[in-house]
């Protein structure tokens, strides 16, 4: 039985909650549903790298749990991601970073998920980076039916 | 002029160190030399996800950071990483992480670099990711001549 | 200047003709503007594998050459794919290929564009792959002004 | 049970000649072992692009198959690849491209394959492109004995 869509966004703040990496970078989930999520991510002096912009580091990780959520709520079994790859567009200088991710194909093993990164400066988003993936239902995991833990 | 293997060790952790978010996570430069780097990360509670390993986020920061340190230390001009791609092997379980760049193709404009991440655990290394990217001249660097501020 | 768009298809066509490759699989050039481009390529048993789909390497040509025209067209300037990815997510079987291709951002030295495959069967399209990747000018390409022979 | 070096290469053969898009291009297996596996494809001017190069989509298709034969060797089930990303660093023009490709790492439902592409001019191989992907078991496939069908 598939969740709610109150109940899917309350899972995945769980679930961004138990994850200390995404607490201690400051990671907010701000949207969920079947198959698209929107995570933002506050900057603040410590994500930077010595030019002053958003470490790649940090967009990626944004992009990648973006990713991660959006193909984990379209086939709302546990999941990781497999493998990604990322385009930087533009160097992240702003006040926030706003990833939405959605599933563009849905398999019962894995979805293929695209993503896009904008930064936000002075209320105006720019992308910074464009990201494709594969997400993968943890291989032991329980089939068809919906888990407590994903993704 | 090209630098000592040295003094291109010793510019490269000049370089960590001014990055805070590689500070944040504890990143350290072991080698660093004409197109090849290899940089560590000790495992610490922070960096992991809800299932006790080390988050992807973690583990692709790690691999980017290196692709773009063997791309800098081959093209010796400021660089950055344009684009990526990693595929997670095994979940990063253990005392220490350690990704191991070096530059496949070295042009005047760019470097196609491949990076594997290894897992440290009780001595023995498994790997856990495999990357390869794009690392680009930054735009307005000015032409051959080494920087002072790369990668 | 920029092409009007009756001139750009025209040209693009004429560019596809060129190709020895394109010509030998038959692809067409649909339609192709600013920063977007769509191919087509109707199936025939020399472009299978062992069974009985468009060999992967068909579905890949036809993503990057959509990539390519999609980013020349936007930058109007000699472009190559400097590099891409590519994510299959269905067997191609069907009549026909179509390659939709987009700029997600233009730049003055290379864009970064996303592209889906889609294999018609009996008048249905499903999507079979989604790409992105780095389209970038010819390093020797004149700089600003528009050109008689990208992409 | 596994298969011998010699039957491996013959069955990799018999594999190509099945594929009649790999017949078209030409391409021609000359070695598969566990994880590992060459492909070469002479030049033909029908597979030039119209600089007169190698066009993308021929190089593209060398590391996929290239990519698919060293995972399904490694794995030894009927297999396809999942996603793969290229690097283009050169243009390939000479008389014959080379892709070696092996497996990074094996598990029991997909591989980690990486490839390099080398063009061959006068004698002398020059790298062209780089390569990276996933080769996953397919879907139906029967578990962990070997097939007659793979990759």
């Amino acid at each position: 039985m598939s969740k709610t869509p109150e109940a899917l966004l309350a899972w995945g703040r769980e679930v961004l909650a138990s994850q200390p990496f995404s607490v201690l970078l400051g990671a907010e989930l701000h949207a969920l549903s079947r198959g698209q999520a929107e995570l933002h991510l506050p900057m603040s002096p410590k994500l930077l790298q010595q030019h002053g912009f958003a470490h790649g580091g940090v967009v990626s990780y944004l992009a990648d749990n973006a990713l991660t959520y959006a193909g984990g709520a379209a086939m709302q079994v546990p999941v990781v991601t497999a493998e990604f790859k990322i385009n930087y567009t533009r160097p992240a200088i702003g006040e926030r970073l706003i990833a939405r991710a959605k599933a563009m194909h849905v398999g019962s093993s894995q979805s293929v998920c695209t993503c896009e990164v904008f930064v936000v400066k002075e209320g105006v988003e720019k992308l910074c980076a464009v990201a494709q993936g594969t997400i993968a239902r943890l291989p032991d995991a329980p089939q068809p039916r919906a888990s407590q833990e994903a993704p």
